[in-house]
């Protein structure tokens, strides 16, 4: 059995990584084939092409941006549906459609080919510890045969239920962490304005019921004068933007979400959108401010 | 010196049962009078009027629903301010107005009478256990003086800076709560319309960075179908006008504060007001739904 990972971006690097140093025969392949040398130094194959790494492996994890791009790698010419092999499992690690993660599976369940979608959370940190949170949609055999290699650079992988799931799941995640960034945003925004101390605040309301994961660790960098991305506003702005597509196919509405995708829109507009999401509050106009 | 507590309400009544359990001499008032039993058996010296307590005491802690209700407290003919000696404090635990407060510390300055306002977090658990966080504002002197005593039924007191800042850190708090309570409505809302597992939800979710102290602990509560207050809706609402007056009068212009107003508001016109935080979700139409 040979592992296959596809993409080896801030995330994917240091999870391909954890698979080679545990051991596994692990073949590698990444667009910029740069990034795949260090992984060729711990003893990877590092692949040429889609179909080279398809034709190699039985188990491929893929871990790219967005919906267009893991359709692209599975089902391009020369991606990996056109060189897998039969009873090939994909476990991807994307975050993504839920709906199109379902049209993917069909797809590949017609060529006899297994899906999980299986989104982390954990950030680059927890990709980097092997430390991720990892949602998983799929049959219970193939979460089953994913679950073993998943769990060498994951904490915690919950297998929530059928294909798409996982990423429903994800959805709910994101949405649930973008309205905790607002708190941070707005509480920081208000301490400020209204000429409390901001680390006194971070640090009172932080100890108490209003503390958050996101206000004491992205408040702690905030204070830090540090906007650099644990994850970035654009990539939150693209997974809220998930959230809403399934709200709307499911006449849902939430006016929270509403309210970030106003906000992380304009964040990204304005240029932020490379920044961490700890810097949402910077689409407020007051510059005198020290958010 | 004896000490007076004024209001033995929910949160109140524990506050001053501590002090009397302290074995501290300490005299009580409630407008019903009932309530002062218990503190009357622990030992406490109960008062019939504001007027009495005031002739009795040179510290006294007030713990109210509302604005008006400190007003009339201190300045209503035959309340504290008619009654108090030169060199007395007033502590006020409400959560009220911050403009307010400083307009009472200025006219009881005039006095010769200290105050301190000193809002609360951590509910009636809190109170119970003397665990509350307090957030004072106030001069040096009266903050030192209130200190030891507040110390006794609380487990985190701060020292926030002049009169009123208390209240404008709890106001910050209120609303970063506010939002975190959307958070877990919405997070909810989603999990369940998409067909995902609530419990599963609350776990996955609670686990990662999206997680909260709100998330963890009113979405147990959720789950268990229990809707009892901690901390009432229709408390929340008054205490985000509050921090909504406080935005207007800086001109500060919140988006998430407006939309938690909408809904606060909706939900006490909907007759959720005596529900717990943890029900704000009701306002959403979706009968069918586990919240």
């Amino acid at each position: 059995m040979r592992i296959g990972f596809v993409g080896l971006g801030l995330m994917g690097s240091p999870m391909a990584m954890h698979l080679v140093r545990a051991g596994l025969d692990v073949a590698v392949y990444n667009r910029t084939a740069l990034r795949a040398e260090p992984h060729r130094e711990a003893g990877a194959v590092v692949c040429k092409s889609l179909g080279e790494l398809g034709g190699l492996c039985d188990k491929i994890f893929i871990c790219v941006s967005d919906t267009p791009d893991v359709e692209s790698v599975i089902f391009d010419p020369g991606g990996l549906a056109d060189s897998l092999a039969e009873g090939a499992l994909i476990v991807d690690h994307s975050t993504i459609s839920p709906s199109a993660s379902r049209g993917f599976a069909h797809r590949l369940a017609g060529l006899g080919v297994g899906f999980v979608d299986a989104p982390v959370s954990g950030g680059t940190k927890g990709a980097h510890e092997g430390k991720l949170t990892v949602m998983m949609g799929g049959s219970e055999r193939d979460v089953a045969s994913a679950r073993p290699i998943v769990s060498i650079y994951a904490a915690k992988v919950s297998h929530i239920g059928p294909v798409g799931s996982g990423q429903l799941m994800k959805c709910c995640n994101q949405l649930v962490a973008g309205l905790h960034v607002l708190a941070l945003a707005e509480g920081f925004r208000f301490a400020g304005r209204l000429g409390l101390d901001q680390a006194t605040a971070h640090e009172v309301i932080g100890s108490g019921a209003a503390g958050s994961f996101i206000w004491k660790h992205w408040g702690a960098q905030l204070l830090e004068g540090n906007l650099n991305p644990g994850f970035k506003i654009s990539l939150h702005r693209k997974d809220l933007h998930l959230v809403l597509e399934e709200c709307q196919k499911s006449g849902l509405d939430l006016p929270g979400l509403k309210l970030l995708i106003e906000l992380y829109d304009r964040a990204v507009e304005e240029g932020l959108g490379e920044l961490g999401d700890q810097a949402l509050g910077r689409v407020f106009k007051d510059q005198q401010l020290r958010l």
